[in-house]
């Protein structure tokens, strides 16, 4: 999406210096910066030190380095090397795997002399394909929120409260829950987005830097404001990303989501989640039950990271030193407080059947 | 309450050198520190400073104010000029400006020989009544958390999840929602507190710092942690304060409490509220509707204070510089999400019955 009215995806290939170039996002919000990312150890560090970070720019990003690995040494060593020293990097990624499997996978019948160029090609094809999931996801929200602004009085913007970054920089492009936003502000429909903070981490202000930078009007907001806001009238629509989506709808994502449901549903506000269909757990039902919630570090919840007023960044603690900090890292929305989800395929239920209808070749499987 | 297991009360008399010691709460939870207040202009500062806060801690504050402006000069221009420079600091606050005028209106009628000791004694009247009222709420409070503890295995703490800071720094002692846990507590009951670290202004670390110092285990979550605890069975009982509670039942707290009574009305949890009856407001029925949540300055959401590596206190930006912040300071939660009100007088249900019930002198006043 834009930034300072250019756009950008989160990578992108320099076809003459043959490097990847990627947005350190370590620096984000506070500054955009851009580096190239040239040897294999180079991906690696990008993707440990989280330069880049969103599943989905990970796998695209470790697809771009066994590319890298094939350019300088072709051979079936190089190619298990990259994949060990790639995979090493985040071993609870899904996409990371699966994009390295589908590298090795293709390119290991092939002559070690065609695998430069025939990497390079994969690792554009698994960066753009990732482009058009989102972007459809988009299309399909985009209906959503042209109808909502068909009912508002004109001049009216449509209010659309956001939960962490489900964001373009989590992505090759457009994001998830964002990509219905940016579709709807380029068709020139007016918004005002509610900014989650997103405590722990602060995802919040990722959310805020993006659509500052590509124009769309919104406001940062504690996670507490939500329910207040949609008891006034002031929210048309919820719509966040998620990390895994149960075959009958349950919806886990960031932690506090659940509460933003709880409040949609008591003030009829609709709820819709965005997905790529790769997040499904077709193996899981009851979302709640079975769904292990990630337990991460206290010192994420009892200090807090940010610009200081010299303009570096810093730590400072919230709470007493020694005070215990508790930290689950997701929730679990039931389905039954979900208006639909939104795919690249289209909306459906967060129901079995929905999902089932939309992905009958997939839910049989299970 | 206790302070590395010394009693304290958030303000005292010291006798022999006629001065109020008071705990210097800017530099809670990071430093414990007790400070003198002598003259009517320290008091004032003290108040504006917000050395002091809380409503009823200002209103006991205050009359020490009077009580020191009458030691020095129990003329009737001097007991006018003490009432105008203290009911100056904070305009807003109930308490202030009663506890001022209960003070104006004792002391006038007598002669200005007699009004010195009266006035110390009516503001030990002021704090003693504030502590008294408090004790009752815990012991009201404390019947329900030994119910709870009765029907759980032996050995399992009660879990409480409270939300801001109704504590006994508050206050003058006791605290609101607090004050059922130091009894619970005192009375050998195992708890294990929840405590919601309550965006923007992080005030449970003002609570983390309370109960910790008077020894009872708890947890510093983010706001939103609750919804999940509650799905997974790890909270008995919501206990929050509030700011004002309307004839019908409803509660105006710290932004933010609507969404965790959401997730106990959704999960089967026990949601009450402990308030002193003077913040009952009899003119006003239909909370959301009626009460005007103030919007607090958007700095409170972007920046964050705490204390930095090297011990000092400093401030932190969060999102981008320019990101609109947004920031109303309460929420209204419906009486029907209420599972009880835990007054001085007892528990009542959170509709106009059970508060006429209990308040029947006042309520037929409104």
């Amino acid at each position: 999406m834009k930034v300072e009215g250019k756009h950008y995806r989160s990578l992108w290939w320099d076809d003459r210096e043959r490097v990847l170039m990627i947005i350190e996002q370590r620096w984000l919000p506070h500054e955009f910066r851009i580096e190239p990312v040239r040897s294999l150890q180079d991906f690696a560090t990008a993707i440990v030190q989280m330069r880049v970070r969103g599943a989905p720019l990970i796998g695209a990003t470790a697809a771009y380095g066994i590319a890298c690995a094939m350019a300088a040494d072709p051979s079936d060593t190089s190619l298990d090397a990259a994949w060990s020293v790639l995979n090493a990097t985040r071993p609870t990624a899904i996409n990371l795997r699966w994009a390295l499997d589908r590298c090795r996978g293709a390119l290991r019948p092939l002559p070690p002399g065609q695998r430069a160029t025939a990497a390079l090609q994969l690792a554009h094809d698994i960066a753009d394909e990732d482009v058009e999931v989102n972007r459809r996801i988009g299309e399909h929200g985009l209906t959503l929120i042209r109808d909502i602004a068909a009912k508002k009085p004109a001049g009216e913007p449509v209010r659309i409260l956001t939960h962490c970054n489900a964001g373009w920089i989590a992505t090759v492009d457009w994001g998830t829950a964002t990509s219905p936003m940016y579709h709807a502000h380029d068709a020139g429909i007016a918004l005002q987005v509610w900014v989650d903070e997103t405590r722990p981490r602060n995802q919040g202000a990722l959310t805020a830097w993006e659509l500052g930078s590509h124009g769309i009007p919104h406001t940062y907001i504690t996670d507490n404001a939500g329910g207040h806001l949609m008891q006034h009238g002031l929210v048309d629509l919820v719509l966040v990303g998620t990390d895994r989506t149960t075959r009958q709808g349950d919806v886990c994502n960031k932690i506090g989501t659940y509460l933003k449901a709880l409040a949609a549903a008591d003030n009829g506000v609709p709820f819709y989640v965005a997905l790529p269909s790769s997040t499904i757990d077709w193996t899981v039902a009851d979302g709640v039950a079975e769904i292990p919630i990630e337990e991460r570090p206290e010192v994420e919840v009892t200090d807090i990271q940010g610009r200081t007023q010299d303009g570096g960044i810093g730590t400072l603690r919230v709470p007493p030193v020694g005070t215990p900090g508790g930290n689950p890292a997701f929730d679990v929305t039931p389905g039954r407080l979900v208006t639909g989800l939104i795919t690249e395929r289209g909306i459906c239920a967060a129901t079995r059947d929905g999902l089932a209808g939309l992905f009958p070749d997939r839910a049989g499987a299970a």
